[in-house]
């Protein structure tokens, strides 16, 4: 199991219990979340947006339009801090104070630079569509040399992260096991509903195995052999 | 319909057509919304951090425990930028190009400070515990003096905030709907599972119905007056 040192940065702080340091862990959360919010500071005001992004092996891939505020001001190798949050399930406990929430969180903190080679590019804007639905670059049309020429993708490494997990029931003040009061766990699951077809799809075209056995739970390669 | 005047810095920039400023637009967001991800600076370093939230009229209260860095931090009354993101549905076009997310997602900026004064202390506590859960705090045993004096409670003003919202099928190059290529939209809920008891609950205690019958959209008094 690889661990990613921690630094006075990533190191949890509150609840160390629930810190996790092994990059399993951490991929796990960055590929089974959808997007991710990004954190970084213009003009001594922080911004939190919230974005799509892949990752290849140890590296977190980010895009945008050229045009885009948080990217150009990125690129100039702004730091940044890369959030991905799983909810799990509501946690009800006996007293306000024990009140929490089952999660599992990826913190990435470093510095994202545009990534300028070709392949590198083609590679990580082929990981972000595949990071949302599984093979779907196979069933669309390729990217136009145009397309790419106007996407700006940023590369962050995954060097200083660290992931935080909270599971299983309320820990209640000892005294208060006793009281008459519905306590437990409310799972949550973000779930897919039915396909809508587009409004202007052909006849006869049908929703892919990807979409209609959708799910967020991925085995990757990556995480097996890392 | 009130407006809350975009600023430069809440002003969407891109897609613009996707930006709100109806207060009650960003108070459902802030509502429907379990977490938000908060982020400040420390240091020259932007850190995103997932909290819980709740709103009381036109302010949001964060909380935690006295320790904790970031609220240590925040209560030098330092910027920060507060982002809710509710994820509708993954946007399938024919092209990576054209791929998108239907979202909601409500930023707001500004300067938090604590709370000191003792019934709005309470009121907040309240409603951060009645935010996950309506009407919870009236099945669980009150906070005692000490629980509340350990922990920090802040309020932030909803002035400096806006929303932006991505919804409908995917939008594709004109030459691009004739393709064989199936495109559209699968929508994505948060829904919640069955309910876990504690396993020390006393028997014959009963899952209550703001816990059978749980969703997330709320449709408060106050979105409904303001």
């Amino acid at each position: 199991m690889e661990i990613i040192d921690p630094t006075d940065r990533t190191k949890v702080m509150r609840y160390r219990e629930r810190g996790r340091y092994d990059r399993a862990t951490v991929n796990a959360i960055i590929d089974e979340a959808l997007i991710c919010h990004v954190g970084f500071d213009v003009s001594g005001q922080p911004y939190v947006i919230p974005t799509t992004h892949a990752r290849i092996d140890r590296h977190l891939y980010l895009h945008g339009s050229v045009g885009n505020r948080m990217l150009r001001n990125m690129k100039a190798a702004i730091p940044v801090c890369v959030t991905m949050t799983l909810l799990d399930g509501l946690v009800l406990a006996r007293s306000g104070m024990h009140h929490s929430m089952n999660y599992r969180s990826a913190v990435i903190l470093g510095v994202a630079r545009e990534v300028t080679e070709a392949a590198e590019k083609s590679a990580a804007l082929d990981a972000l569509v595949n990071h949302v639905v599984r093979g779907r670059t196979a069933d669309i049309r390729p990217p136009h040399a145009l397309e790419i020429k106007s996407t700006t993708v940023l590369r962050l490494p995954i060097e200083e992260a660290s992931a935080k997990v909270r599971e299983g029931p309320p820990i209640d003040d000892e005294e208060d096991y006793a009281l008459r009061c519905w306590a437990g766990v409310l799972p949550l699951t973000l779930r897919p509903g039915h396909p809508i077809d587009d409004p202007r799809l052909p006849p006869g075209v049908l929703v892919p195995r990807s979409v209609t056995g959708y799910t967020r739970v991925v085995q990757s390669e990556s995480d097996i052999t890392t």
